[in-house]
């Protein structure tokens, strides 16, 4: 049997920290790739870039090549590596480490979720991982977490192709309490929009807020995070709000052109 | 009781004539303001501007004034919308006219889906309309029934919070098959990714590709546009695969450490 092959991408560039703590770990899973954004693209959502070219540069980081660095957003990156850079579509797909933790509603706008999701797409087996602090961050139990669930998907007998979401506290190894399977909650940044004026009087707005969980399940992914457990929430892209379809289908929609 | 108020957006830019189109068959429903992006920012995702100042420009139409044009994406212009240029927040927000289906799984990539879900995130009601072609758009009918489901939807009795996606054939009014409330289907791209050389002899790539409708149920988006009937998906922002929670909970992933 051939060696596995784990492509890793992220949304924080391919110099970012977290990105390096995991290739060190997931090296011991297979043959590892990174292809990644060559610049930080946080927030990007979902987006790909359809009108311009993209390319994939070399780079090299302790005198030997490093990996791929895509001059687009993540879902770019992991297209740009699974349809042209790679020998085959890989095993695996991990993206992360990121800085800061992807919970609640944030998730739809994560770009280190949509690399994975990407991958999903494609019908690969992916892992998004991101730690749960902005500041000071130490990648260690995350990376080990990452390669100890990398491990279990690439081991694991055949059956349906998984896009896990991972969040991992941001506190020493010892201290953390478990796993938790979640559902995505509810949290969200409560935005405020400064409004500010710049030096020829034009007004201007920049975007700020603060993590907000509202009363959410025990069972939530922040939730976990807030009692210093590992999440992990299994995604998938169908966005259907199934609940709504009966009230809908009674809405006799059909008489639109009376009207 | 005061006039409803209505906000207006999309992704094809404030300039798109399918805005238009909608901002005219929208004009019966109350007050409508149009926040919209500067430019086109297709397959934008849910991304959102976070480095940049974003802006606000008053754009001018038919000597008479039109609406705000935001440097951002379809997410941003809705934030800024509601957060800073209306006086309270609006009622409705639809997003549209799109110049192209939004259907399947490309529906997470759409920045007209995007506007809609952000505004639902703030708890409004919002309706992303699609038009089921990319060439020679007629929005006539699609701009007619967005107005007839915006105006259900403010005419309903309080209730759940709603997030419609729609898509329309594009088709003669008289030749339409009726509305069918659907789930997301899976059609997609089938991506390609053109090698090719620059005049320096560098590799870039094209992003390229064809819808690829599979194997799905009737009752999906993509069924309903290829039976020539409106389509209209109600949407969630819960990304969880709640079938696979009970499996993994199963995988006791509590022994990470051990190994």
């Amino acid at each position: 049997m051939s060696k596995p092959l784990i492509l890793l991408t992220n949304d924080d560039g391919i110099n970012a920290l977290g990105l390096y703590a995991l290739a060190r770990a997931a090296a011991g899973l297979g043959e590892v790739v990174i292809v990644a954004p060559d610049s930080e693209r946080s927030a990007t959502g979902h987006a790909i870039t359809l009108s311009e070219p993209l390319r994939a540069d070399q780079v090299f980081k302790d005198g030997a090549f490093y990996g791929y660095a895509v001059n687009g957003t993540p879902a770019d990156a992991v297209k740009v590596g699974v349809k042209a850079l790679l020998p085959r579509d890989p095993d695996l797909v991990i993206s992360g480490i990121n800085l800061g933790p992807n919970t609640g509603i944030n998730v739809i706008y994560s770009g280190t979720v949509s690399a994975a999701t990407e991958a999903a797409i494609m019908g690969i087996d992916a892992i998004a991982v991101s730690l749960g602090t902005f500041t000071n961050p130490d990648y260690t139990a995350a990376a080990r977490f990452a390669a100890f669930l990398g491990r279990r998907l690439l081991s694991r007998p055949e059956g349906e192709r998984l896009l896990l979401n991972v969040n991992v506290p941001a506190i020493p190894e010892g201290e953390l309490q478990g796993v938790r399977i979640t559902h995505q909650g509810t949290a969200r940044f409560d935005e405020t929009l400064e409004k500010r004026s710049d030096l020829r009087g034009r007004i201007y707005y920049w975007l700020g807020g603060e993590l907000r969980i509202g009363d959410e399940s025990d069972s939530s992914d922040s939730k976990a995070l807030s009692a210093r457990a590992i999440s992990v929430t299994p995604l998938h892209f169908d966005m259907t709000d199934y609940r709504l379809l009966p009230a809908l289908k009674g809405w006799s929609l059909d008489g639109w052109r009376a009207e």
